[in-house]
């Protein structure tokens, strides 16, 4: 049977090209918040306050190398201000700078495709393996940075999120665009 | 100067592709909740219970077409189950089956890159024109939907949005992959 991607590649290259790119990633959806909170079922199971709330959705062909890069710029990524300087410091600090902290929540429908309206996840990696790499991803956070700054849900269970968005700031990062051009002005600035 | 997608362009062909095609698109983050709301300073300007929050970028060269996609994609979405049939009918309600109500609130940061680890927005539509392209969509979704369930934030202000993720469930939904793509496998098993 014709999957979507096989589909895309009969009908149009450029836009097959593009499918395969955006869902084969490791995809990672940071909001900056003033707090966030998991639940599940009346219990709080974690809180933050300042920080990043990460969902993170594991890709089906996702590798060491793409844990590696969505780990470097969760913690690099510069999304607040420099409130010393002037106001025209904008996106100058990190989690990191800040000693903020990072919850973390594994969401295997950031892979979703469409059938017509309904979700589909072929694309996203099979839960036990994926949780392999999430628990690998929360690791390389804690050994990065520290171990008392990184949250987590609990793997597989139904949560409440809640998500204090500030600004708000939402940034999608994918993997693959990086892990493939080695030579881009990512390095060259960075 | 060149930009990262000429950089990208130089060196690899097919992720210069993967890029515009990922950054070129109206793009929404939809979030599945039990409650959203927007706070500006003391003010709660807008207040949610079950439904969508969805998170809108603009993207530099959309046109009414990204519009008419996103929208119709917002509304038909299944993201609920069937309460009243066997608990294998996962994703098989709309917002619009269960007469809920949608969060739309304007976030250009969706369309970031990264320097280094500085986020750029130059794929991002300036905010005038923006403006005018989200307040279409506003008025397109309450036209096929209800006046009464479509709710906003305030363009350009600094905003708190209050997000009570359900499940987690998020959904990345971006426009130019369906555009250049009339006879995919979203029509044909819609």
């Amino acid at each position: 049977m014709e999957t979507p991607a096989d589909i895309h590649f009969s009908t149009l290259m450029s836009v097959e090209v593009s499918v395969s790119a955006c869902f084969d990633i490791m995809r990672a959806v940071i909001q900056r918040v003033l707090s966030a909170s998991v639940q599940v079922g009346d219990d709080v199971v974690s809180l933050i306050n300042r920080g990043l709330c990460v969902l993170i959705g594991i890709g089906l062909d996702d590798t060491e190398q793409d844990i590696e890069y969505i780990s470097r710029k969760i913690l690099n990524i510069r999304l607040w201000s420099n409130a010393d300087e002037a106001s025209d410091q904008r996106w100058s600090k990190s989690v990191q700078d800040l000693n903020l902290s990072i919850l973390c929540i594994s969401q295997f429908t950031l892979h979703a495709t469409l059938k017509g309206n309904k979700p589909d996840f072929h694309y996203s990696m099979p839960a036990e393996k994926s949780r392999l790499f999430y628990n690998q991803l929360l690791e390389k956070l804690k050994h990065d940075y520290a171990q008392d700054k990184i949250f987590d849900g609990i793997f597989g269970a139904k949560m409440l999120v809640n998500i204090a968005n500030d600004g708000p700031v939402t940034i999608v990062i994918d993997s693959k665009i990086k892990k493939h051009n080695a030579t881009s002005s990512e390095d060259v600035t960075e």
